[in-house]
């Protein structure tokens, strides 16, 4: 597949990000995005320079295509996704089992923007999302409720994508390392 | 199911943390741990308070068991766990296609360490694991290869864990939070 499978757009809005303590986190959330199929990450509020360029790096040497943009409005993000035809899939510990809705989800065409937050989430984005879906109903982490999400969505078929651009590529091997350059 | 369902026991070693830099990604990586269905985290070389804590009242609220260990070496852990009769998985971006191997390890009834790395793992754990497993070919995040790796080795059933003790429980809805009271 290509990233954003058979929605064209899968975009990833991260919430709440606080620099002197986040970056790691966010800077996962947004690797999680492109390894897992999205096609953009969106760092709400702040524009952490570091978050940023992490994720640029990581696509230039391991391929795209994969967007970055930072210090938007969730608020006003949200509204515009809505209005322009996308549904919004906001994940937290508090909503619907992501095994009963992620086939629903799959199977409607429409473009996706999927919030995660941090800490704290606004009741607006439990008004205004299409779905509020719960990986387990345990606390645990968003990079990992946002991978489970991502693999539910595409059925597994993330690991087949293919990356266009950058010049390494991972191949399996039992034991060992074996990075190869691309072409 | 119950935590470390068939196996009995399935522990996570998290290597080279930096205290510094790594306290939340380490916190994920052991609240997921606990989420997924393994029954103990144990984190090698320091003793991080704040991520032990973090991780205990987490236990405390939302119920076990899961035990918290810290402070241990890495390669004696390993050893020792391999010469009890158990079986080590190291998950790394190099290894073997999870959804390869998974239904393999899952048909083995030994106990399980799944081992984590941060940045560098050192050869040993290459050499000495059972299993070197790649959760996607591409630079993410271990909170999230720990998280996919533990849902196929339960083929999802970690959803439905029954955790005793604590006295929180989230029961799901469309657009709230609704959280209860255990008993």
């Amino acid at each position: 597949m290509k990233p954003g499978g058979p929605y064209g757009d899968v975009y990833v809005l991260r919430l709440g990000h606080r620099p002197e303590r986040d970056k790691r986190v966010t800077t996962h959330v947004a690797l999680v995005a492109r390894a897992f199929g999205a096609n953009g990450f969106v760092l709400e509020g702040v524009c952490d320079e570091g978050v940023v360029e992490s994720v640029r790096r990581v696509v230039a040497r391991w391929g795209g295509p994969f967007t970055v943009e930072c210090g938007v409005s969730g608020r006003r993000y949200v509204r515009m996704w809505r209005e322009g035809g996308g549904e919004v899939v906001h994940l937290t510990m508090y909503g619907v089992n992501v095994d009963d809705v992620a086939p629903v989800i799959a199977a409607s065409p429409r473009r996706k923007l999927v919030v995660v937050g941090a800490e704290k989430v606004e009741r607006f984005y439990y008004e205004e999302a299409d779905w509020n879906v719960s990986v387990g109903t345990q606390p645990h982490s968003e990079v990992a409720a946002l991978a489970l999400f991502l693999d539910r969505l595409f059925r597994g078929e993330w690991r087949f994508i293919d990356y266009s651009g950058g010049f390494l590529r991972v191949m399996e091997s039992q034991r060992g390392k074996r990075v190869e350059r691309k072409g």
